[in-house]
């Protein structure tokens, strides 16, 4: 089998990289909305999903993998913030507070489909104007959901602590997706 | 103050970049070992302070970084693997078990001094000889406390799970520093 990746993420190429995995990238055109009645902790496998199946160029002797990665606070979801100011709303609601990360991921094949989420819970410590202004004027976060990336300056300085897998906060749950490749391709990837 | 990190780890210094902070490296020249009746979980702190304590060319402008990590399972201590064996009798031990990790760092100008340190739980899946022997053979991890690097295709592939801090694995708890560092500088890094 050979393996696309539905995502043009540079995070996603890079730790599905790391993983040492063959693989090339496509293109999927989606419009990444979701029913307002869904649990928003369902929203990022529904999303993961829904990219999948707007793929329509899948041959027999390929697997596609897609995902989505949601920020909640509070029940809220935070998406990619528009501009600078959506930014700084979002970081200031996640200062001094713990919030969950989402990354859905669906495998699919012509003859087999999976859904799978992994949760993360991530601490921040309080982050001061000067903080908030720093990191969105010298990282822009603007393609990262929530508005921050773990990896980032942000990440370092103020992420005290964090449950669960720490690329699922990168964007994939690297060691489930692994584990997950395994089984749907019968041998080691 | 100048800042100065006292270790010679290409991590350290790449995570203290990150941090965005203006530093020297210098070299210090410290055996390290410990008394037995240490508990193991004290060990990272006080090797931190020894290395600190071996350095005697501060100035009084400098405050100087040292740091150590140790790599727990079942109150045992993984040091850096001698050789192949070693380090696949230390990676046999960690599979498809939780260990902790403790990153001790002190900091220490002429005037003051300081030492703390970060726990961090680590859950690996289960691994392979396949596993084992793909990842020595690749990634020669003879330089690393336990013989792993989280930030390697075994953290990505195998690492389900972790509680606290993911730098502190990498060898530096880097938001917990990046907070003392504010405290005894008495201004932002």
């Amino acid at each position: 089998m050979k393996i696309l990746l539905g995502s043009q993420s540079p995070r996603r190429k890079k730790l599905l990289e790391q993983l040492d995995i063959q693989f090339k990238t496509v293109t999927i055109e989606c419009e990444e909305n979701y029913p307002n009645a869904i649990n928003p902790r369902d929203v990022a496998a529904y999303l993961s999903k829904k990219k999948s199946i707007s793929y329509s160029d899948l041959n027999k002797d390929e697997l596609l993998i897609t995902a989505d990665t949601v920020v909640i606070i509070q029940n809220e979801i935070l998406n990619k913030p528009k501009d600078y100011n959506e930014a700084k709303e979002m970081l200031e609601k996640l200062s001094d507070k713990t919030h969950e990360v989402y990354t859905g991921v669906t495998l699919r094949s012509l003859a087999k489909q999976s859904t799978f989420s992994v949760q993360t819970y991530v601490e921040l410590n309080e982050l001061s104007d000067k903080d908030i202004n720093y990191y969105i004027s010298n990282f822009h976060p603007f393609d990262k959901a929530g508005s921050y990336g773990i990896q980032d300056w942000i990440g370092l300085s103020h992420i005290s602590s964090i449950k669960g897998c720490y690329y699922n906060v990168m964007g994939l749950p690297t060691s489930m997706l692994y584990k997950r490749l395994k089984n749907i391709l019968g041998r080691d990837v």
